[in-house]
């Protein structure tokens, strides 16, 4: 089973015509009309030992970081939020002081996004996890679907150190370099990219935000737009922060294989014209004709398998 | 720690007044205005080995239970559904199959409550759960805090059927009885009392669910409004289902004491003047000066403890 297989099936159960629904399953948030006005809607859910592990971050950076997490499906959109609701299962032994901490982090999220959690739901789960509903409001959303052959590609925002900081995390690297640091850093508090998605409105004719890795979240735009993405191995590294390279070298990797996989950066991904181009935006690449994603170096094209964080695979 | 205890530190940390928001933590669903639309907002999660075990229901009886209950919540405010999300936790091992049983019946409740699934979120997870988000719209929404002095106390729908259902297929009584039958299929498939909850719009002043048990969530209600709720115990035993009377005794309960504790049947529990009494509630007490819950027999009264589900007692 992939992701993208489940989510054929569901398609299939669930139908794809609804009155007042926009835009439904596929795309990074749903949206409706609603009283002339356009909500966006989405779900993220951030689970234990799944997602993150307990000595991985605090409390406090939990609850921040599922909720910028979430707003990052609006940011994708070109949303603004209005508010969220948490749904969080809470294992035995939770304490009240823990879930405080957590809630503490939930809130310094909300602030700054000012999107302010106005409800949920408590449960008890053998594991600890937050899943966190946010509702915006847009005027002409940013969707998948509408990349242009001839647009360049466009990335805003780091790709590569949350992947970095997650390895290091992962393996325990006790090597305590200042370029580590700023990885796991970057992992512990992404930041939902709202600025940058309001700044492609009018801009851009397609985004999504790098969640699961660059080269999978490439591949979803394409296969809804229908066209190929190429990327720029020479636009991409340049466009990768130092502390990416050195981090590199320590975990044994490559910046570049970082870059393709990591996604829990949530930099946003968009395509468009040259001249509508947003301060802020790397050009990393540009849409032609075809299908799927390929990587160009030194004049040579290669497919770029759709590898990246896929739950189901 | 109590839910309460756990909701009043939340709401410590997430603050009550909101631009927009009219109604937030504390009722059973938030209330937003958009564009001159009020919406009304809830999510309710279902989980593995806290809420079923996956012998006691098919896979499509739970999707369907899941959306019922998350619906539920939209029923107690009067409101009616726009669209649903859905979140999966998947386990490993978790088939395809299995995930479209799980899909069909949250596809038949939605079908059912035309509130169709437009999005949702995958994860993998050591237990399977849904976590279920619906977004609808009410005019004036039914608060729990509206209560007045003098006002009827109504229910709508069965209490007891789902507890004793539960007992039923967590102590795996042996008796196939006709009267336990009803009450597991009451618990396998609750349904959310839409048309119940639009009918009390300009009759009730206040409105709840009952989702973790009568008694419990008679006290909610209570606190909100500030009153105290007398329950008839004779009207209240006169509104009991036969089914549940036969099968306490299998049970070796108390009619009376599943319908206090019992909670997902999802009743709607409302109070409003005697002359707007809708077709169909039943009068099971009244509403008077103090607070808490009384049960009244043979002109006795008792404090009624707030018992029932409550995941952090």
């Amino acid at each position: 089973m992939t992701e993208a297989r489940i989510i054929a099936d569901l398609l299939r159960q669930f139908g794809t015509k609804h009155r007042q629904i926009e835009l439904g399953i596929g795309d990074d948030a749903a949206v409706l009309q609603v009283g002339g006005v356009r909500l966006v809607w989405t779900v993220d859910a951030c689970v234990e030992d799944v997602h993150f592990r307990r000595g991985w971050l605090t409390l406090s950076e939990l609850g921040e970081r599922a909720t910028h997490a979430a707003a990052s499906d609006l940011a994708a959109m070109g949303a603004v939020p209005l508010a969220t609701l948490a749904n969080l299962a809470l294992p035995p032994g939770f304490s009240r002081a823990e879930l405080k901490l957590l809630a503490k982090g939930q809130a310094r999220a909300a602030r700054a996004l000012r999107c302010p959690v106005i409800g949920g739901n408590l449960t008890r789960a053998d594991a600890l996890s937050l899943t966190t509903t946010v509702l915006g409001t847009v005027s002409k959303p940013l969707r998948r679907d509408g990349a242009k052959i001839g647009d360049e590609l466009w990335l805003l925002g780091n790709v590569g150190l949350g992947r970095a900081g997650f390895l290091a995390l992962q393996t325990g690297a006790k090597v305590r370099s200042k370029a580590l640091g700023e990885c796991i850093a970057a992992w512990r508090k992404p930041r939902a990219r709202l600025r940058g998605g309001t700044s492609l409105i009018g801009r851009a004719h397609a985004a999504i935000d790098i969640s699961d890795g660059l080269s999978l979240d490439a591949a979803r735009l394409a296969a809804a737009s229908r066209v190929r993405l190429v990327i720029d191995q020479q636009a991409l590294l340049g466009a990768l922060p130092e502390a990416l390279h050195a981090a590199a070298k320590v975990l044994g990797e490559t910046a570049l294989t970082l870059a393709l996989v990591g996604g829990e950066d949530y930099a946003l991904l968009a395509t468009g014209p040259r001249h509508k181009r947003p301060k802020g935006a790397a050009v990393i690449g540009e849409v032609v004709k075809g299908k799927g994603v390929t990587l160009r170096s030194q004049g040579r094209q290669r497919a770029l398998p759709a590898r990246g964080f896929d739950h189901f695979r």
